[in-house]
């Protein structure tokens, strides 16, 4: 430890006053530039990978003495195709659109001014998560294209794994000619660091903290910086009386087990009186022969003698894991008051053939995402169409759903004239 | 006062709870409906004049008594003209084009899901400001068209008067037949309840404070709730060396005087040495006529006499008065600096011929709004024809510029499918 890493509120200074400056200049690199840099960092993470298999091996034997799960162990291992992997999207976000400098929107005044509202960077974004050695990548280079100035505070489990990941990006930002202070990784695995970052909220514009619910829950407590954040996703799928079986199995089937621990799956259904007897049976023989567990309210119990009790507790939980809660809800109306009482305003689902009972859910309930007739694990900025993501908000103020780069700028108005003066 | 007054905390949870309650009504309130309740409103502001006044002369007298200035004791003041404008602008705010249910964007994936990003309102808004009769109802009916529930809270020595705004308001959604809780009007002058207010995150999704300096850095400081807010104008306007003195003499006047008042209003005069002797004098001329005093730098000074030194901490004030600071800048890069140093990222102005200098300084000035050859006093959501605005935000997020009813809404994903499975 140096002694600049003995003073943490100095070098957290410095370390914002840096990405300040690079804020300001990365505002206004042309795109060429940033991309260059970003295929720069992926030709030196290729070109890296016994550097950073050795720095992984550090951590992972360090984990392993620490007792980690083998799933956090896992987490945190690198190999030649999750090298590849973080390459890959490096070049992926070097290939979407830059959305610094868009139009999005222009209009001429009466008097003649015109006006538009163009895409600027947000300015600094401070990245705090757990101990994946690839969101070092992920991240610093979705805020890079955004044309941002990025902190990194990784897990201390993956420290060198991601300080080597850090340097691979540093190459690629100095052979691009981009300042140092553009992507940053905290050097230091003091926990106090985490705290100090959440206070600038001089130098840092937007904190998005990545990680379990209790993570963000710290995070959220501590903080005086805005975040872009979700703490839960606990999503429901609604199967109404007009839904077709088939479909209605085949959908709650990918949205619970397709993969259980992301924060699109579904953790509740919902399920309409008049199709128990037709539709409940069906979608839990999907769900067990899956190896999912099913808990249910008394009246879906009655319905399939295969569903254990729920508790209320089960209607607030993400299980992130293969076990589904089932309430029976009288109608459109008593599943939106279901979402609305349980809800975490992620993703929810509908299952109809009713235009009328999809269109009156769609409206109505408040969530980031609602679906009609498709599985809730299509949450995903990907999936959208927008590129990578660096997580999705269920806020309400800026950014929804997928955070991708362009949810990464705000904007600002110019307004060109001809010596217009206001009467 | 009443029992429930007396307990601060249970009544502003009961006027949350309240909000939160209409707010879900309001999300889906058609056009017409919300409509009806603003005309309604601007019907029986008309009709109550005389108990508008009456109401108002209780705050008028008790103004005088405490010893009010004549300017605080006229901006409290109503007359016939002032209800009518009130009045006036519920009507127009009813004229503006619904921002709820507009669809943003609509794509389609190679999968065949449609995915829609729509505008909802964003829930629960509080409205902090000074003792201005006037914003109770600008404000309520802001939000109102854009589909929140509005807490207002207004400075306690217009109490009786914005309460008999209030009754005005409240009768209007009694007409249009929406719940009372969609505006309300905080029922105690104690300002404990200010307190409680910027504490109710759970219910209250964005505060609006509206006045001024002190007032927004008292409510910056405590709140746990996000805010739209602009601390100061400090705005500029840059003469550049190519600059026209007959615009620029015009421009730079409208831009100080017009109002001295408004935020909008140009605070310091940066200028290029190359046309100080060519464009100050002419500037300084007509500032001097219209009652302005001209502090500046030691250069400025030089090139004209009636111009008083300026200290370091002029650079930095608001003076919201005839007074305007001018500094020598030698290109645009140092206008830049000056602007980043000293600025409070609302609005600047270039005034130039140079096609590549007005796209520098427009691109690099990181102010909310930045301008060509135009007066820094059209800073205004009217003026840029969004109609009425509640503020103007020099926040990043969400936010930023004329405060609208387009800009008090959020947005959700519409995916619309046939029976997707993620693969």
């Amino acid at each position: 430890m140096t002694a600049a890493q003995e003073n943490i509120p100095a070098l957290m200074h410095d370390i914002g006053v840096a990405a300040k400056e690079a804020a300001s200049k990365l505002a206004s690199a042309p795109t060429a530039v940033k991309n260059a840099a970003l295929l720069g960092a992926a030709a030196s993470l290729r070109a890296s990978k016994t550097e950073l298999m050795a720095a992984n091996a550090k951590d992972l034997t360090a984990g392993t003495e620490k007792g980690l799960s083998p799933a956090l162990l896992d987490r945190l291992a690198l190999n030649d195709e999750r090298i590849e992997g973080m390459a890959k999207g490096l070049e992926d976000i070097a290939a979407l659109e830059d959305p610094v400098g868009y139009v999005m929107a222009a209009w001429e005044r009466p008097n003649g001014l015109q006006i538009s509202r163009v895409r600027v960077p947000l300015g600094v974004i401070g990245v705090i998560y757990e101990s994946r050695p690839n969101v070092t990548a992920d991240a610093g280079a979705l805020c890079l294209k955004s044309g941002n100035a990025t902190i990194l505070r990784g897990g201390s489990e993956s420290f060198h794994s991601s300080s080597a990941i850090m340097e691979c990006l540093a190459a690629g930002l100095a052979k691009a000619g981009l300042p140092e202070g553009a992507i940053q990784l905290v050097p230091t695995r003091d926990r106090a660091a985490v705290g100090e970052m959440l206070t600038m909220a001089d130098t840092i514009d937007v904190i998005v903290p990545r990680g379990g619910k209790s993570l963000i829950e710290r995070i959220t407590a501590e903080s005086k910086i805005p975040l872009f954040k979700h703490l839960e996703g606990i999503c429901h799928t609604y199967i109404d009386a007009s839904a077709d079986v088939v479909l209605a199995r085949k959908v709650t089937l990918n949205a619970k087990m397709r993969r259980t621990g992301i924060c699109g799956a579904t953790e509740t259904l919902l399920i309409h009186p008049d199709v128990l007897d037709t539709h409940l049976s069906p979608i839990v023989d999907e769900l067990v022969d899956a190896g999912c567990e099913v808990r249910g309210d008394d009246r879906a119990r009655a319905a399939d003698p295969r569903i254990v009790p729920a508790s209320e507790e089960d209607w607030g939980t993400e299980y992130l894991d293969a076990i589904i809660s089932v309430a029976v809800v009288d109608d459109v109306d008593a599943a939106i008051a279901h979402i609305t009482k349980y809800g975490s305003e992620h993703t929810e689902a509908i299952i109809t053939e009713s235009e009328a009972t999809a269109e009156a859910f769609l409206n109505r309930v408040g969530s980031a995402i609602v679906m009609l007739n498709a599985s809730t694990q299509y949450a995903d900025g990907g999936e959208f169409g927008m590129g990578a993501e660096i997580g999705i908000s269920t806020g309400k103020l800026h950014a929804r759903g997928p955070v991708g780069v362009e949810q990464l700028t705000s904007f600002k108005y110019i307004v060109r004239g001809n010596g217009q003066c206001r009467p």
